[in-house]
């Protein structure tokens, strides 16, 4: 199966290790499922027939043999559906596993982003982002995983979170911070990290 | 099958026919399915075994037979698997679905409840908001639905572009605002809003 995922050739300093692809190519690491990085450039998002395929001209989009598709959290569900790896295979469980990804991209991420990038609202937004942390790291409690496993779940969470470390908020919730670090610690994480960050240093632009 | 799906008991009135067990609802009643609304006060919401079944507190939950889940787009898939009027069974077309239901949760409704919610910002979040709007009434066109049917990621999308009625901005976007209209006029949608609203004068605080 050849598996295409588009992403950026070049993004600041700021975003790099931090774009959405880098769900999608954890996802693929963890599947043990090789692809193909599409790197797109200002003129690539700018095409018609990229407009087709990512309809806000954002990265990731996926392509294999059989589907065709974009956002992160699709990406990483269809994955997951056949990858033992990243959801158990009972109905039950498998419904689990969504819930954390909605979970993750729906209940936190948005509290998240308001919080890091709209600096005039954080008063506002601080407290529900504790609010949503605080009734995470109950979930979470002793277990390693937001359920008996690791899943996408616990994926797409962990690069939520991630978004977090450099405000600090993080350190603030030690459950959260050591969850985080466990997921990260796992080698497909790396070998994804490594894989998105390697072209920016090649496409860097040149210092002035 | 029994179908259980929590809704708050009361609102106040700016939220009520906002909230996410609408699209829940609305998904069961395309589905045709029969359900069980669980109306949950302050004190289900602050017990111990509601946070058992939805770690945040909020409504909407869902309980089958089968699974437990909550995040309102993890539910409404796990119904749209099973349901024809909500997804194509083939692997391409449920893949499509997928996407449009995060693009509607994470592309789209992060910008909308920004625009809604925090004041201060609309200055920043406006660009941003009116360019995903572009994008969508762009993708859209002259087509009916998202994809060449109504799906999952129609109704999801409608009830995000619904936030954005009173604050005028859907009336810049004629064909968002058509689109919205068109599917809200399923009579699976009525059906669903009249059960979500049901309640809400029932327990309607008295005058004070």
């Amino acid at each position: 199966m050849t598996i295409q995922v588009t992403a950026f050739h070049w993004v600041p300093p700021f975003a790099q290790g931090y774009v959405r692809d880098l769900r999608v190519r954890w996802a693929l690491e963890e599947a043990g499922l090789p692809y193909e990085a599409t790197l797109v450039d200002q003129q690539v998002r700018a095409s018609e027939s990229y407009r087709k395929w990512q309809p806000f001209r954002q990265v990731p989009a996926y392509k294999d043999d059989t589907v065709e598709l974009f956002e992160s959290g699709a990406i990483v569900l269809h994955i997951a559906a056949n990858c033992d790896v990243l959801a158990p295979r009972d109905a039950a469980g498998w419904a689990r596993t969504t819930s954390w990804v909605f979970a993750a991209l729906n209940s936190i991420e948005p509290h998240v982003q308001n919080f890091v990038q709209l600096q005039e609202s954080r008063a506002r937004v601080e407290p529900v982002l504790n609010a949503r942390l605080t009734a995470l790291a109950a979930w979470l409690g002793g277990k390693e995983y937001l359920e008996d496993r690791f899943t996408a779940g616990d994926l797409i969470m962990t690069t939520v979170l991630r978004e977090l470390v450099n405000s600090g908020v993080l350190a603030r919730f030690p459950t959260l911070d050591a969850y985080r670090r466990r997921c990260e610690a796992r080698p497909a994480f790396g070998r994804a990290m490594e894989a998105q960050m390697k072209p920016f240093s090649e496409y860097a632009p040149a210092a002035s």
